[in-house]
């Protein structure tokens, strides 16, 4: 009998076309499949919670898996790394779970960080790592600017064109921004999500740290609804899906997804 | 009339063969004077505050270069960056200092950091930045052995036989252990260190923190003074030069060296 496995996943996005297998490059799903077939002997689908993007990198990212028979949890996860030596990818926690936990549908949480170099000398060691704007960043202006962004809103404005969702309302659970260091850091959490969504607010933000924008062009942006009224889009290499949350119902322990 | 200028630098080890130009393969001094020559269209020499070795990596690395004529500090930092965009390093920081100042035999004081990820699971995002111990580490337990090595000692159980200093005499003000979340890190200063001294004390030290070895054992082993006594040498690329502290007789100014 088959076993369900939730995967807690730690992954540099650097060398993959994204989460989703695709024809036109490695992505980290491909990579979990085949390291489970290798370890089972038996082909499996990998389910994510989220599809970061092509070159989005991830602490904490949560997927599930059916395998053929039950293992113990630890062996689950060990096994998978020990075939998946050659990439960047790391299973943090493996939990075997009930066969109704689905690792997309019963989130009830996604948080996302990104980070942001504020200094003029580019970075040697977080080189892919974050995103490098060679400015000072009013960090405290960004921080109270993203409050507009807070709630229920019509997300028009900071949605990719290509967004495949039906609408683009979605509910923004929270927005913050905080400097570490010449770090500023925004994390971001919602149950879910439109396309570039997180991108699009932090590149917006990034337009009031510098100065470019007053912090109340964000809420005037908000409100366009029009794709056009967005700043900056932030690049990729910065953004990390940091944790995806389940409701105590499912059976998740605590510490499965809080490696991060 | 020439200028010389205290450089602070950060950079990742991984594709070098050290801080010291060599034959066999790139070194980090050699980017920097290449760049000179680009910018100034002179041959210069840069004297590094320590020779890292192979591997290991700098926050916060030291360096002077007299340049054949005197520049704003920040036009010789940004004219350097934009001369090494193909490598792994950035001057994080330039100043104009004296004559007198020299970066090696100025300096007062040496700080390396050494990160242990202590968990399961390989990194994925932290690969080739921190050693991977897949196995509980005591930082208590760490903490505490290493008070036995701070101070002046005869540190001949902890340098390698390749070492060319003089004496195996060296004052070690400060060695501390503590965890951050999987991560256990190793602080270290003093005013100078024996080759390797760092990566071997640290692997002594998760000698203890793996239970393999107890505490006291840290005193036998410093007082047998023989380098067979040593537990594992850590490797380098978990080994970061953090920073270089100078006397305020030298006239560096506070932030040039605190960029870590």
């Amino acid at each position: 009998v088959s076993r369900r496995y939730l995967l807690t996943i730690e992954y540099d996005g650097a060398p993959f076309v994204g989460w989703q297998r695709q024809d036109n490059g490695p992505s980290v799903q491909a990579v979990l499949e085949e390291a489970a077939l290798s370890f089972c002997q038996h082909t499996v689908l990998v389910y994510g919670a989220g599809r970061t993007d092509s070159g989005v990198h991830a602490l904490g990212q949560a997927a599930h898996v059916d395998l053929p028979r039950a293992y113990p949890d630890d062996t689950v996860r060990d096994a998978l790394n020990a075939h998946m030596r050659a990439s960047p990818v790391s299973v943090l926690n493996a939990q075997g779970v009930d066969d109704s936990v689905h690792a997309r549908f019963s989130a009830v949480e996604r948080r996302y960080l990104y980070r942001i170099l504020a200094r003029r000398a580019p970075p040697a060691l977080e080189r892919g790592r974050l995103w490098h704007v060679p400015a000072p960043l009013d960090a405290a202006a960004m921080h109270r600017a993203a409050r507009a962004l807070v709630g229920r809103h019509d997300f028009s404005t900071f949605r990719d064109s290509q967004c495949q969702a039906d609408s683009p309302v979605r509910t923004l659970d929270g927005l913050s921004v905080s400097r570490r260091g010449d770090e500023v850091v925004v994390t971001s959490r919602a149950q879910s999500f439109l396309h570039r969504q997180v991108r699009s607010m932090v590149g917006t933000l990034v337009e009031v740290g510098t100065g470019r924008w007053h912090e109340g062009d964000v809420m005037n942006a908000l409100m366009a609804r029009d794709r056009q009224a967005c700043g900056t889009v932030a690049p990729a290499h910065g953004l990390y899906l940091e944790r995806v949350v389940y409701p105590a119902s499912a059976g998740v322990s605590p510490n499965a997804n809080d490696m991060a």
